[in-house]
């Protein structure tokens, strides 16, 4: 089958990769519908996170299962299903916490790499959710965002204790960042702040419930909803980006006794104990248990709820996954998919 | 009046300070029953905070109302008060949310000094709690527990999110981490993990309600209550030391999607953004809202269903401060009350 394979920083390539096998019993086997390239696939891409070596790409996907092993009971062969980037077993105390992303057996998916025609998907029972029906194709491009940035968006609008009476800001304007805004707007937040300075992402984040767009950063930005707040912050912040500016950002928006959802993965960042301390903020996040959310997520698109594939803004088929790359990298592109 | 002075780190000294007078119209006198010494007060006696001259000592207090300004409804002179560490209006938004420490109009009461004969409450009105009736020597010393140790040692397993069905483990067998577990013990948790290495904290840890002592620390404590916990570590955690190594025992020691409750003033506390992110832990903690929690601790003492006076193993009068002092300092006293 043909997969994305980065060589090195920069260096992507679409290559034959040997077809995928059951090989635990608790395996399925998927034809992928759809991939796309991740904001965390840019980490190694700009040389941040080291490659050991050629490897294959992807942890999001979406597709009809082809083969299953024995003793897969909650999904057949024909079924189109959604995973996420960590297959869990479902039925762990951590996984019925509702933490599948730290399941005692989880299976990190960007290990297998989604960026192909097939893929295996480990425990497929507890990592997989099937649509009660064959999506249509606008259907295939939501189901695609749920497997990660809808479900890592919401994780955070989570963490963050979003809700009626609560003001949300958002700190990024990626993928995550826009559907954070949709998954608050759902979860009933009053008022919804995206931190914004680009006009394609803020018609986005409008569309996707925003109600107030702040396009300072840094400093500025925490003075800028300060001053949107009454002096006291917001409730609830998400973090959706990563940096040090941002998960500072982040904290100081929030009023004492807020609510920070950080999702972004954390490089870099270092953070003041004291200055953590006298903030009173709650910080909650890490890699998201999309798998929590996905069954709901799944029945929020199939009744047309919520349209969060809109944040795909370049499709490519998979043999220009190199363009894809470039394009999110130089920020052209929020979002690829990719078409085996 | 008599008074305890910092003058420069080891060097505390009672002095004749000026009597408080009524400033603002909401300010209450206090006559001082019992005062104490913090653990905070040892970072400037150690010269870790740095002191701008000679300081007047103590933030924890109970006592007599002596006299009223015009605006004080709440209580009247002859009431037994007591207040906590923060003043506060307890109207503002973030005093209604539960933040009392960072009311907007919050006063430090380390500023104000009440190791001493008596004291200016500021904000009388959101911040004193009256007793239903005159409370006992015994009952007085419960209250000045509930202060600051009792009131901290309580957030922090509220943070932390203890209660029925959670095991909870506590860094820190200092007043308030000892309080901690009397606070985990009454909000319902199965299990509670007290990790100290002095027989005689580790007693009372045991009396106040531990299950278990570890004496492991760092990475070997942690170990420990891994081992205890099935490989997944304590649902709840509670942090009540502030340096590097107790926070992150505490966070480490936490299981995914649990929640690390910590109350340590974290001076000299970095926290590795990656580390964080992927323990998957809720973090919560800051300077302690003990005003949330007065009414219903005070309840507690006085129906006589709680004793957290039994955290004070030295008492000596306000003139021998200086002795109280260096035997905290040394450890050898757990908490040391002082009768003015």
């Amino acid at each position: 089958m043909r997969g994305v394979i980065m060589h090195a920083p920069g260096d992507v390539r679409v290559e034959e990769r040997e077809d995928p096998k059951i090989i635990e019993p608790t395996d399925a086997i998927i034809r992928v519908a759809a991939a796309c390239i991740c904001g965390s696939d840019l980490w190694p891409y700009r040389g941040i996170e080291k490659l050991e070596g050629p490897t294959p790409m992807g942890h999001e996907y979406v597709g009809v299962v082809e083969e299953i092993g024995p003793e897969v009971k909650s999904v057949k062969v024909g079924d189109f299903v959604v995973g996420s980037f960590f297959a869990s077993d479902n039925t762990c105390e951590i996984c019925r916490a509702g933490y599948q992303s730290r399941c005692v057996h989880n299976v990190v998916m960007g290990t297998i790499g989604t960026q192909a025609e097939r893929a295996r998907i480990p425990l497929a029972d507890g990592t997989l959710v099937a649509t009660p029906n064959p999506p249509t194709t606008e259907e295939i491009r939501s189901l695609l965002a749920a497997s990660d940035v809808l479900g890592t968006g919401w994780f955070a609008a989570v963490a963050a204790e979003s809700g009626p009476g609560k003001t949300v800001a958002v700190v990024g304007d990626g993928a995550v960042g826009l559907l954070g805004v949709l998954a608050a707007k759902r979860l009933g937040a009053d008022r919804i702040i995206a931190m914004s300075r680009h006009a394609d992402r803020q018609a986005l984040a409008r569309k996707f419930g925003a109600t107030d767009i702040v396009t300072e950063r840094g400093d500025a930005g925490v003075a800028k909803i300060k001053e949107l707040t009454d002096g006291l912050g917001a409730h609830s912040v998400i973090e959706a980006v990563g940096t040090q500016e941002s998960m500072m950002q982040a904290i100081h928006s929030t009023r004492p006794g807020g609510h920070v959802g950080y999702v972004g993965v954390a490089y870099e960042v270092e953070l003041n104990g004291l200055d953590l301390f006298f903030s009173g903020v709650h910080l909650h996040g890490g890699p998201a248990p999309v798998r929590r959310f996905l069954p709901e997520l799944v029945d929020l698109i199939m009744s047309g709820e919520i349209n969060p594939g809109e944040v795909f803004d370049l499709t490519l088929p998979l043999d220009q996954a190199a363009d894809g790359y470039q394009a999110m990298d130089e920020r052209r592109s929020i979002k690829t998919l990719l078409l085996p």
